[in-house]
């Protein structure tokens, strides 16, 4: 049997892998049947891994074995002079060769930017990738970038990430045209600096392939009015963190309370299958993986500490990418629209 | 009777004044015994409020008729051309002129921020003075600076920074010896932007009135292991905002699943005290008041939405920055320090 996608698994990268890998992989192939995947590793401890879980190298899932891994510590440096022994570098490799079509890692961001920028090219028209990553907000997700891999943005590639990050709603969400704000400190025309009031101009003036409503604050994300923001690197990792460090100390403080005596611990007990309904719905694992967006094969970073479900998420995105034609949709509207 | 003090407030900025200003000041009249209180605003309107509240003009009261009011709607330019007329001009010159010691409003931000610039002299030494915060944490408070009066700074605004956020914090938290931390995307030598690296170097060799502990993330302003945070005002107002709406999009995920159906809103009726407890712990009004730094009189900058409650936390702040000496304080620090 032939697949039609193939997905390629740095099988050794973040916190508890292989496990987290083999286990997301095997939620995955319970819902399909389309996709096969290469997972990239020290093929004893995959072999090992796969195991506990039933399954078994076949004509679906390969082994690449790898005998160096990238850490988390090591620098960028360290980890391109690894080069091609690593699981990393491999994955990438493996799409840059048309062997696989997508790449998945948990492993150390920056290596995976740094390698992934080495051995895939950039689409014409693109000067520097973004990170785009889902944020969840009041009506469904919204995408953000970049969240991280571009510290200094121009005018250039605000407009790049505007069109970039609308094809990708579009394919995600099925939506043409999608509502595209950039992120300032004030929604006057006179907030903000030079680069962001130059952009607010150029893309009130543009006809793209989105629909552009103006400034948005930090405090719009949320709202869900937006579905794609437009930030530079430094901004969106920074807003993106402080969200997630948000999240933890009010969810840690509402732990506290419930647990502070006798009685706050049976509201709690009575109250748990609203609390399960409210994890759910809130739960970061949903949209785990933030897309590395403007090479010729997309790259997926799966979050360091995800667990086997959040892992899944990646893989269900990546097959949602490959499925909506991602790639060629971005390449197509950066030769017909204006650069 | 004479007092050590005299607060200046503007009593018609931001939504629902005068009610809120004289909201605020009732309950504070309470607890103090030392301040007394000049309220710039539409005289008929203050007086009618104060009666309400069973308050009027006395020896600890007055009242300095304005016939102009700087909306929120109002841009920075027309704000400046109304002048001497308006409430907020008139409640920062008494500062200047020295009949009161500091001055609170919630009116529009960026003219604030200007006529405060324009009337009262900036300390020796600070280049950009800027606007800080508290900000909530597992722990306790932080101090985050600046919040949006600078959108672009050097590593010299961040070296005053760091020095004046100490200083605030050492007043308000009795600490000598704060701990300062620089907002970057990363913990490494090596991230962010070359301002901010300079800034790194130079924060760890000098000798200062705080202890420097190197970068912090957006997800580490909760944690509580940092004091200060240092930032530019573009970042630091995207950190803010971000913050508030990640907050108000869980409370209302929270909201909505405990109103879903019967059940769920019995159990909310269960757990109330605890909610109770969690809502008054959580209340941004506790820390309503962003101070404007550098200037040679300290400016309170109120939430526009603030209550009498929020309004009132205001005046406490207020009250304690007049109580340790904090102007003073910070100017020694210039004079004594290196620059």
């Amino acid at each position: 049997m032939s697949y039609k996608y193939n997905i390629a698994l740095d099988a050794m990268g973040g916190d508890n892998a292989p496990k987290k890998v083999v286990e997301g992989l095997k939620i995955f192939l319970k819902e399909d049947n389309e996709i096969a995947f290469t997972l990239f590793g020290i093929k004893k401890e995959i072999d090992k891994c796969l195991k506990k879980f039933d399954l078994c190298e076949n004509q679906r899932i390969f082994i690449e074995d790898c005998e160096k891994l990238i850490t988390n510590e090591m620098s960028v440096r360290d980890s391109i002079k690894l080069g091609k022994q690593s699981s990393m570098w491999k994955s990438i490799e493996s799409v840059k060769n048309n062997k696989c079509d997508i790449v998945i890692s948990s492993g150390n961001t920056g290596a995976l930017l740094v390698i992934s920028k080495l051995l895939l090219k950039t689409i014409d028209g693109v000067d520097k990738p973004p990170l785009a990553g889902l944020w969840p907000n009041k009506k469904n997700l919204s995408i953000v970038l970049d969240l991280g891999a571009n510290v200094e943005c121009n005018e250039k590639n605000f407009i790049q990430f505007s069109k970039i990050g609308s094809v990708l709603y579009s394919v995600l969400f099925d939506k043409q045209k999608p509502h595209v704000g950039l992120l300032n400190i004030g929604s006057e025309e006179i907030k903000g600096n030079e680069t962001l009031k130059n952009t607010h101009t150029s893309l009130n003036l543009s006809n793209n392939n989105f629909t552009y409503t103006g400034y948005i604050e930090g405090n719009d994300i949320t709202k869900g009015e937006v579905d794609v923001i437009v930030t530079d690197g430094f901004t969106g990792n920074v807003a993106l963190k402080t969200a997630e460090g948000t999240a933890n100390y009010i969810t840690s403080e509402i732990k506290n309370s419930f647990s502070y005596n006798l009685f706050s611990k049976i509201s709690y007990l009575i109250s748990y299958p609203v609390f399960s309904q409210i994890k759910k719905k809130l739960d970061p694992r949903n949209y785990n993986g933030a897309i590395f967006l403007g090479l010729t094969s997309p790259v997926i970073k799966s979050h360091g500490g995800a667990d086997g479900f959040a892992f899944y998420n990646s893989i269900k995105l990546s097959s949602k990418i490959l499925r909506g034609n991602l790639i060629n949709k971005i390449k197509n509207n950066f030769v017909n629209g204006k650069k």
